[in-house]
C-alpha cells in the first residue's frame, strides 16, 4: 500500500526534487514543475512517455499543456497528500526530460 | 491568413458548438469544454488523436488532463480571439470523442 510521506521521509524525498525545480503547491500537499520544450511535438512526445509510466505505475499526473510547456502537479489522492509514488514519478519525469534535451 | 470571427461568423460557428457543450470562457475570447472518459487510457488516447490534428493544422489547444477528464480551451493567439480554426478544431474534438465512446 502507498502511504503518505512521514516528516523524515518527506525531506529525504523532496529535497532532491526541489533542487531540480519542483516546488510545493500552495494550499495542497502536492508538488509542481513546469517543463519547457522547443515546440508542441517535443512537449507532447514527453507527455506520451510520461503517460506510459503513469499508467504502468497506476499513478497519474494532473497536467496542463500549452504548446511547448507542460505544467505537472503530483499528489496521491488515495492518501490525500504526497507519497513515495509522487517522488518516483517526479524523478522519472526529470529523467525523461533530461534524456530529451539535456536539461529541464 | 486566419482571421478573428466576425459577429455573424461567430454566431454561425459557435451556436452548434454551444449545443454540444462548448461554452465561452469568462474574461477571454475563447471556448472551453470538458471531455470525460472511462479511464486514463481512454483520455490520453483521445489526447493523442487530438495532438496529431493540432500539429497538422498548426493549431494547438490549451488543455488539462486529470485521470479520465480532459478540459480543452481553444483560442487563436495570432488574432487574440476566436477564429474559424477554433471552430474547426472543436468540431474535430467532438467527432473524435464521439467515435471513441458514442458521446461527449
Amino acid at each position: 500500500m502507498n502511504e503518505k510521506l512521514s516528516d523524515t521521509g518527506r525531506k529525504a524525498m523532496l529535497d532532491p526534487l526541489f533542487a531540480t525545480g519542483w516546488a510545493l503547491v500552495e494550499g495542497r500537499d502536492a508538488i509542481r514543475k513546469t517543463f519547457q520544450f522547443s515546440d508542441f511535438v517535443e512537449a507532447f512526445g514527453f507527455m506520451t512517455k510520461v503517460a506510459l509510466y503513469a499508467e504502468k505505475w497506476n499513478h497519474h499526473p494532473e497536467w496542463t499543456n500549452v504548446y511547448n510547456r507542460v505544467e505537472v502537479t503530483l499528489t496521491t489522492h488515495d492518501v490525500d497528500g504526497l507519497s513515495s509514488l509522487d517522488a518516483k514519478l517526479a524523478r522519472k519525469l526529470d529523467a525523461l526530460c533530461e534524456a530529451m534535451h539535456g536539461g529541464a
